[in-house]
C-alpha cells in the first residue's frame, strides 16, 4: 500500500507539469487499445484522483483540478473525490461544461497542455483542438507523467499467452491471414494497424489474461501483404506458440516497437487505420508520405460472422451457462425468504453455480445483481457499501455472464420475489412483449439492427415509455462480451448501420426501470440463422441461444397476444427439453413448473 | 404533326455532332430542374427516339444508338422503338452494360462525348468521368444539340403565375426567406442556389403550370444574404405578383441568366449547393474561387414540415377527396358487373368525381387504375393498348391524388370485384395488418422512417413476403406529390435518415403483388402530431389524413389481431362520421354498411 494521498500525487504531477511548462495535463480512463476493462498498470486516472469508477477524464491544472464522468458514476465519484480537491464534473447536467469548454475558459492563449498520447485516440484530440481552435493550445502527447510520480505502478501485465484450437475457432491463422489481406486488398490498402486486442487475438487464434473479464493479451499487429508483424511481450509466448506463429510467418517483435514500425513505413504506401480508434501517438508514427485510409478495420466485421464450429460451441457453452443460472434462480426463488442473501453473496453464488460447469474460465463482465430500487441504476455494481439484502418481494434484477472454453454468455433474468403489484407485473410484461417480438423477427438480407429496434421498443413506446439503453450488442467468441460493428439501436451512430448476417450473435434486451423503486430487464443472446428463400429473396431469423426460464409468477398474461404466449411457451419448452437431462429431484420438479405452458 | 421519321432525327443529330467531332451524344429525360414530370420543351429524349416512358436515357453514337429504361418500360419502349434503329438496353437485366460501360466497350481512348449540361447533375458528369476514367474521354455539356434539329419544338412554357394567399401557406414570403438566410448562416454559407421547382415555389408562395401535376413555375434562385434573385420568365407573371415580389427584396431577372449569376460570386464566398441536384452546367459556372458547400437544400426540410395552416387546409383537402374517392369507390362496386367499365374509363370517372370538389385544381400525379394482373406492375398506367375490362371478379388496385386549393393528396384503395379467393383475401389482409400497425405507431422524437418500415413489412416478412419499393414518401402542399426529406424506407440512402417531426406528411403505403395475377397496396396520408411527452421524451404518433374505406369484403378478419381489428373499425367509424354529412340515399346507406365495425 502506498500511503501518499491524491493531493500528494497530484502535487507530484504537477511538479512535472511545471518542468515542462504544461498549463494542463490529462489523464483518460483507457489503455493504449481502447479496451473496455484496463489492466491495473493503466490505472492511472484512479491513482491520481482516488477515483475507481470505469469511465472518467481526469483534467490536472496547476491550482486545481476537474473529473468529467458520467451520471453512473455521480454518487460514487463524488464519495471518492471528497478532500481530494477535485471538482467533479457531472457530464451531461446542464450547465456542465465539457472538457474541451472547459479549457477554453481556464487557460491562456497558446497554453500546453499534456497527456499521454498512447492513452488517447486521434479522434479525441483532433476533436479537442478544432473544440479549442480559438486559444491555440499546442497539445503534446510524448510522454506519460503519470509514470514518473506512481513509484509503486504496477508493471505491464504479460500473463501467459494460451491457444485457442483450431477446433474452437473453426478457421486456421493461415487462413485468417489470408482472408484479411483479401479484405486490406479490396479497400487498396499495403498495411493494416491493429490496435483492438481483441482482433490481434481472433486473428492469431490465440488468447491471454491481461485485460479483465476480457481473455487478451497486450499486442499490436502490422499486416501489410507479405509480413505480419507481432508487438508483443515476449515472455508471455511459450516456445511452442513462438515456433507455431513463425510457422504462419508471425514475427514476435517488443510490444514497445509498434511506434517504430508504422513509422517506418515507406512513403507511398497506404495504411488502413480506424483513426476513432487507434491512438493518437501511434497516428502520428505515421509518415507524412503514407496515405492513411481512416476506415474501421476489415477484423471486425469478419469475428462478428461466427463459424460453424464457434456457432456449435456457443450452444453448448449456453446450455452449461443455462444450468447455471437455472440452478441459481431455483436457489434464489426458494431460499430469499429463509436466508440472509445479499447482492454480492447472491452474485458469489451464481459465480459458484458457473464453476461447477466444466470449461468455465470466468465471467465475461462484471456482475449485475441489482434488488429493488438498485435495479433502476442501469449499470450499477453492487460495492460492500451499497450491498443489501434480497427480501421475499419485488424484483432482483441479475444480469451476468461467462466465458467458457466452448464461448461467452449474457445474460440477464428479473426475479420475482413475492407478491407483485399489477405495475410491476404490467412493466414485467411489456418488457417481455418486446423481448418476444424481437426473437420472431424474419427479415431479408440487408437488414440491420437499426431497423429492428423499434419492434423490440413497440409495447413500451406505446405506452410512453422506453429504456435509455441500446436493445443489443453483438457478443464475442471467447472475447469482449461487447463487439461490434453490428447492434440493435435504433440511433444513427458514426458508422453506416452494418447488416446483419448469418453467424452474427447479438443480445436482446429491452428493459424499463423506474427509478427509486425497481428495473427490469430480459436479455438473451440471439444468433441470427437462416430463414427461407423466397422470391423477394433470403430471409434470415433468430436462435435464441440462452436457456433460461422467464419468471412465470411476473407475467400477466392477459397482456400477451396469442403469438407472444404461443413464443413464450415454445422457448420455455425448449429450455426444459435443453436441460432438462442435467436436472434432478426438487430441482427437476422446478424446472417442470416453472417452463410449463401458460 | 412533324412528319419526320426517328431515324432522320437522328441523322439530323449526327450530322451536328460530326461538326463538333463527337464519338458520342447522350440525351436524358429531364428538365434543367430535376422535375419528376417534364413539360413538353424538355422531352427531347422523346423526340428523337419516339419513346414515351417517363424514365430513359438515349445515347447516339455516329452509327448507331441505345436507349436505356427500367423494368416498368420494358414492353413498352420495345414496341416504341421498334423500326426506330434504337438498341434496347434493359437497366438492371443480367449482362446489360451500363451507360458507362458502353461507352468504355464502344468508344475510343479520348473520344468526345456531348450532351446538354444542363439536363445532367454534376453528381451524375462526376460518375460517368470517374467510372470511364481509362477512356479519357472529353466530356462537353455546353451545346444543346437536340434544338438544333428539333425544328419545331414547343417553346418553354411560360404559363401565369399566381399566388397561394398566406392564409393558405400560413408564413409569409418574408418569413420564409428569413427563416431560410437563418439556416444558411448555419451552414456558414454566403449564398445559396436553389435549383428545384418546388422550393422556389413554396419559398416565394407562388404557384404556377409549367410542369404536368406539380403547380410550379420554371425558375432559379440565387439567395444571398442581402438579395433574393429570381430568374424566370417575366411574361409568367402579373404586375401585382412583381409588385409584391419587389417589396420584399426579390428581384425578377431573365430565367437564362442564371449561370451569369452564378458566375458572378465573388472569390472567398461560400455557396450552399446540393451536387447531386444542380445541373453540370450551373455548377461548372461556380468560378474556382467559391467554396462550395455540397449539402442538401435547408428549404427541403423546411418545406416539409407543414405550418399549422396548411396542417388545417390538408386535413379538409382530405375530406373533399374522401367523398370523392368513396363515392367513386360505391360507384365502381356497384356497377362493374352491369356496365362496360376500363381502366381508362374507370380513372376518367373519378376524375370526375374529383371536378365536383370545389377547389380541385388537377390530379397530383398520373392515375393508376390497375385492373387484375395489371396491379401486379407497380407504376402500371393504363394506355389505350393495354386497356381492359374490369371485370366483376377479382382486385382492382387504384392508386390516385390530386391538387385542391386546400392541399394535395395521394390515396390507393384495392377494390374486390366479386368473391376472392382464400389466398387473395389472406394476401390483403396481411398488407392490411402493416398498413394498420404503421398508422398505430407511437414513437419518440428523433426517429426516422428508417426505424419504422419493418413495422410496416411485418406481418409480411413473416411469411416470407415483401414488396419492392419504399413504405412511404413525403408529400407536399400544393407541389410534388412526392417530396423528401423524410421517407418511410428500411434501405440506407445516400443522406442520414432524417427524424420525423410534427407536421411532417408521409404516406403509408405497403403492397404485396402477385405477378400475372394482382396487386394489393393500401394507402393513406399520415400526419405526424405530437403524443404525449413522458419522463422518456417527447413521443410522437400518427394521424391518418386520408378519408375513404378500405374494403370489407376483401378483410380476412381471423387474421387480424384484436388490435388490429380494433384499429380498422375506429378508422372506418372516424371515415364515417367525417363523410356522413357529405352522403345521402343509396350512396349513405352504403358508406354506413361498409364502414360498420366487423
Amino acid at each position: 500500500m502506498e500511503k501518499t494521498t491524491v493531493r500528494e500525487r497530484l502535487q507530484a504531477l504537477r511538479e512535472e507539469m511545471g518542468k515542462r511548462n504544461f498549463a494542463a495535463y490529462i489523464v483518460p480512463t483507457e489503455d493504449f487499445h481502447g479496451s473496455e476493462y484496463v489492466g491495473a498498470h493503466f490505472k492511472a486516472r484512479e491513482y491520481l484522483s482516488g477515483f475507481t469508477g470505469s469511465a472518467g477524464t481526469l483534467l490536472v491544472l496547476k491550482e486545481s483540478a476537474a473529473l468529467w464522468t458520467d451520471g453512473r458514476y455521480f454518487l460514487q465519484a463524488e464519495a471518492q473525490l471528497k478532500d481530494s480537491g477535485i471538482t467533479l464534473m457531472k457530464s451531461g447536467e446542464p450547465d456542465v461544461p465539457t472538457l474541451a469548454e472547459y479549457l477554453v475558459k481556464t487557460l491562456a492563449k497558446g497554453a500546453r497542455v499534456g497527456f499521454d498520447g498512447r492513452t488517447v485516440t486521434g479522434a479525441f484530440v483532433e476533436k479537442l483542438q478544432s473544440k479549442t481552435a480559438e486559444k491555440q493550445f499546442t497539445f503534446r502527447g510524448k510522454e506519460d507523467l503519470a509514470d514518473l510520480v506512481w513509484k509503486e505502478r504496477p508493471p505491464l501485465s504479460a500473463e501467459p499467452v494460451w491457444e485457442l484450437p483450431a477446433a474452437y475457432a473453426g478457421m486456421t491463422r493461415e487462413e485468417k491471414l489470408s482472408k484479411v489481406r483479401e479484405k486490406m486488398a479490396e479497400e487498396g490498402a499495403d498495411a493494416l494497424l491493429v490496435t483492438d486486442l481483441t482482433e490481434s487475438a481472433w486473428l492469431l487464434n490465440l488468447r491471454g489474461s491481461d485485460v479483465k473479464n476480457t481473455p487478451v493479451f497486450l499486442a499490436f499487429m502490422l499486416l501489410t501483404k507479405t509480413r505480419a508483424l507481432l508487438c508483443a511481450q515476449k515472455a508471455a509466448f511459450s516456445e511452442t506458440v513462438c515456433k507455431e506463429l513463425a510457422e504462419v510467418g508471425v514475427s514476435l517483435l517488443p510490444y514497445e516497437s509498434i511506434a517504430d514500425l508504422v513509422a517506418a513505413l515507406p512513403p507511398g504506401q497506404r495504411l488502413l487505420v480506424d483513426e476513432t480508434k487507434v491512438s493518437y501517438r501511434l497516428l502520428k508514427a505515421v509518415s507524412k508520405g503514407v496515405e492513411r485510409i481512416n476506415r474501421p478495420s476489415p477484423i471486425a466485421l469478419m469475428k462478428a460472422v461466427k463459424t460453424e464450429r464457434e456457432i456449435a460451441h456457443m450452444r453448448s457453452a449456453h446450455v452449461k451457462d443455462g444450468v447455471a443460472v437455472t440452478k441459481f434462480l431455483c436457489w434464489l426463488k426458494s431460499r430469499a425468504a429463509q436466508e440472509e442473501i445479499t447482492e454480492i453473496s447472491a452474485a458469489a453464488r451464481l459465480e459458484e453455480f458457473r464453476k461447477e460447469r466444466e470449461g468455465y474460465l470466468g465471467p465475461s463482465f462484471d456482475p449485475i445483481v441489482a434488488y429493488g430500487a438498485h435495479g433502476a441504476i442501469v449499470h450499477y455494481e453492487a460495492t460492500p457499501e451499497t450491498d443489501i439484502k434480497i427480501e421475499p418481494k419485488g424484483f432482483c434484477l441479475v444480469d451476468t455472464g461467462g466465458h467458457y472454453s466452448e464461448g461467452t454468455t449474457d445474460v440477464t433474468r428479473t426475479i420475482a420475489l413475492g407478491k407483485l403489484t399489477a405495475e410491476e407485473k404490467r412493466a414485467y410484461t411489456l418488457v417481455l412483449k418486446g423481448h418476444l417480438r424481437l426473437m420472431a423477427a424474419k427479415f431479408p438480407e440487408g437488414v440491420s439492427g437499426r431497423n429492428l429496434d423499434a419492434i423490440a421498443r413497440g409495447p413500451l413506446w406505446e405506452q410512453g415509455l422506453d429504456y435509455r439503453h441500446g436493445t443489443g450488442h453483438g457478443v464475442g467468441y471467447l472475447l469482449s462480451v461487447h463487439e461490434g460493428p453490428q447492434n440493435i439501436r435504433w440511433k444513427a451512430g458514426r458508422d453506416k448501420a452494418v447488416p446483419l448476417a448469418v453467424g452474427m450473435i447479438f443480445t436482446n434486451e429491452p428493459g424499463y426501470y423506474e427509478e427509486g423503486k425497481y428495473g427490469i430487464r430480459h436479455e438473451n443472446l440471439m444468433l441470427v440463422i437462416m430463414g427461407e428463400k423466397t422470391a423477394y429473396g433470403q430471409f434470415l431469423q433468430l436462435e435464441p441461444l440462452t436457456m433460461a426460464p422467464f419468471d412465470r409468477e411476473a407475467i400477466e398474461v392477459s397482456l400477451l397476444t396469442k403469438e407472444e404466449l404461443g413464443l413464450l411457451n415454445t422457448y420455455h419448452q425448449m429450455v426444459y427439453e435443453t436441460l432438462e437431462p442435467q436436472f434432478e429431484g426438487e430441482e427437476l420438479d422446478w424446472l417442470k413448473e416453472v417452463t410449463a405452458a401458460l
